[in-house]
């Protein structure tokens, strides 16, 4: 097996999804994946070995505030992120460029780069594709984002037909400073919601043959059937044989129709998140651990779970934790919700390999589950 | 073996150290130990698994708090504390008198009872010694501690006089009002750095026969050499035959030289609230892991130590996930400082036990993690 061969185990007949394996220097991921997000090399309130028994195959963290906290050079002499954050799978960094247009006061954009201000200090900083090439090989993951340009939503067409060309030409010099043999770089098509941007981005990104590519620019505010419209005719131009990597996308339906378009990875901090705010994903649809419905509730969260919040923790004692702001609670909703997504990801897989991915999909959509996403 | 019989394995010839065997319903409690806090019926931070692999043997839990949320017909309805917070192993309830007069706005209080306002909501609550029982009943714990007055320090000889008879009368209140044969109820020794009031508590409860006594009212102020001086005689006093425990003093100097004196139990929030601040205890000292030192140390925690923090991440990474104010920091901060009480203790258990504890104290007290204590 060759370091990042995409292998295509199985295609379904009804829908666009496909099954796939992707190699990496640390080890092999199972496609359609879903990533969870550690941004500063940590999933937030979960420890590694846990992250494992979830199933957890790779994890995302993030280049902007990896580079600013602690710095890429103390990542690098660390061993590299692995060794940093103690996770013995694969990594993957974004480039920080979503971060850079959407949280920090961008200062100059050009062709050569950007210049932008930190969040933590106002300090100045300015990247190049190639900076930001040098930095994602001293954090040492197994697949690099390129540096793109993320235009807000809504943006003129002008604005996101020069972020296309732009992301383009930063994805060759990307390609071109990139070293590493152990780690892949993944262009980024972008094209918000403009068809024929959008295939411009694949047909330019394309022309690199590169051994992965993420789809950026969504999940920015645009409406969700918006995305799907938008994602349908850009996952069929797309390359079949390179991995696909809708940025950002979490919610469960999101991710479950997106992969019977044939997306192939997913990553979103929602878990987490949710969690944090005290809110559980479940067979019945989100459940707010808050509600005074749960408070002599001492059933299991989710009956229907096999994750260890759920098989050690009634629905009273979560919302104890909850009303309570209890560090524990959002650390059992989190493995909760991160189980909730692994397995429902490991699911489509069983169900794509059995040749019934239309039929899984239709019974999800129908589920009381599929409602609130 | 008798539920609740105290079993004296060992003493100690050059000190007054016990080594002993507490039976409970929920596992034999070997002393000394030192018991981790979960007030909320959660030890912050750390699941209840984590727990029993960090060797805890019994948790303590808060009347008061558990009380005011979720309530303690909640708890009762749940099964019980240990089904409520997932612990099979034993729990000690404290009576919340601490709180009352420390947190809550005491409104009156008589030899009847204490009333008070709860810190959330200002709600008036009256509780009688019975009404206090009742409670600590329905929480379910192995371990009752009984309704006290704690006077502040420093205090008036003629309040602390007041503090300890009514303690007394209380305890003896308790005593007949408690009803759980699966329930041990302790009394708790009161009277300040008055060493004629401490004799007085510790005869009239003595003359209870209760099946173990804690020794309130230290910790609150006084100088920690003025604590040491005035316990020693207050423990030669008490019951040989029965626990001891100094309730609310945690920190690893002053429990070495507490069992010294005959002490077996001991319980604070010292290790987990330390932890979120971001300190460690450690073999040489508590290390503030802010500390721009470990920015670029990448050797464990503590070369010495075996829990899991220290056997998988650096302290490069801890100081990044406290810098960055990352629950993990906290959390893997939290599981090596309570392995460090714990292992501390299991090792003050096997030097009794070896006839050699004079010699493990005074090697603690002349190495470096003693100073900062």
């Amino acid at each position: 097996m060759t370091l990042f061969d995409f292998h295509l185990l199985s295609r379904d007949s009804s829908t666009g999804a496909r099954r796939g394996r992707f190699h990496t220097a640390h080890g092999t991921i199972e496609t359609p994946v879903f990533m969870p997000v550690g941004t500063r090399g940590t999933v937030k309130g979960v420890a590694t070995p846990q992250l494992d028994e979830l199933g957890a195959q790779v994890l995302l963290a993030n280049t902007y505030h990896l580079f600013l906290r602690p710095g890429a050079d103390i990542v690098r002499d660390a061993g590299g992120i692995h060794a940093f954050m103690n996770w013995d799978r694969a990594i993957l960094t974004d480039s920080g460029g979503f971060q850079i247009f959407s949280l920090a006061d961008t200062l100059k954009l050009s062709e050569e780069g950007v210049e932008f201000r930190s969040i933590l200090d106002g300090s100045k900083h300015f990247w190049t594709p190639e900076d930001n090439m040098r930095i994602q090989e001293d954090l040492g993951a197994d697949i690099a984002m390129q540096l793109d340009e993320c235009p807000p939503y809504p943006a003129e067409t002008s604005v996101v037909a020069t972020a296309v060309r732009r992301s383009a030409d930063w994805a060759a010099r990307c390609k071109t400073a990139h070293t590493r043999e152990d780690q892949a770089l993944f262009g980024i098509v972008q094209g918000g919601v403009f068809g024929d941007l959008r295939l411009e981005s694949v047909d330019r990104l394309a022309a690199l043959d590169l051994p992965g590519y993420g789809i950026g620019g969504y999940s920015v505010g645009e409406p969700h059937e918006l995305m799907l419209e938008s994602l349908r005719p850009v996952c069929s131009a797309m390359p079949v044989d390179k991995p696909r990597y809708l940025m950002g996308v979490g919610n469960p339906t999101s991710i479950l129709q997106a992969i019977g378009l044939g997306v192939d990875m997913f990553d979103c901090v929602l878990p987490t998140r949710t969690a944090r705010t005290g809110t559980a994903f479940s067979s019945t649809g989100r459940m707010n651990m808050r509600n005074l419905q749960y408070a002599r509730d001492f059933g299991p969260l989710d009956p229907t779970c096999t994750c260890s919040t759920c098989a050690q923790y009634s629905r009273a004692y979560l919302r104890h934790l909850v009303t309570t702001k209890e560090m524990l609670g959002a650390i059992l909703l989190s493995v909760h919700n991160l189980h909730f997504l692994l397995d429902l990801t490991a699911r489509a897989r069983e169900a794509i390999e059995a040749g019934a991915y239309g039929e899984f999909l239709s019974a999800w959509l129908s589920s009381p589950a599929a409602e609130d996403y």
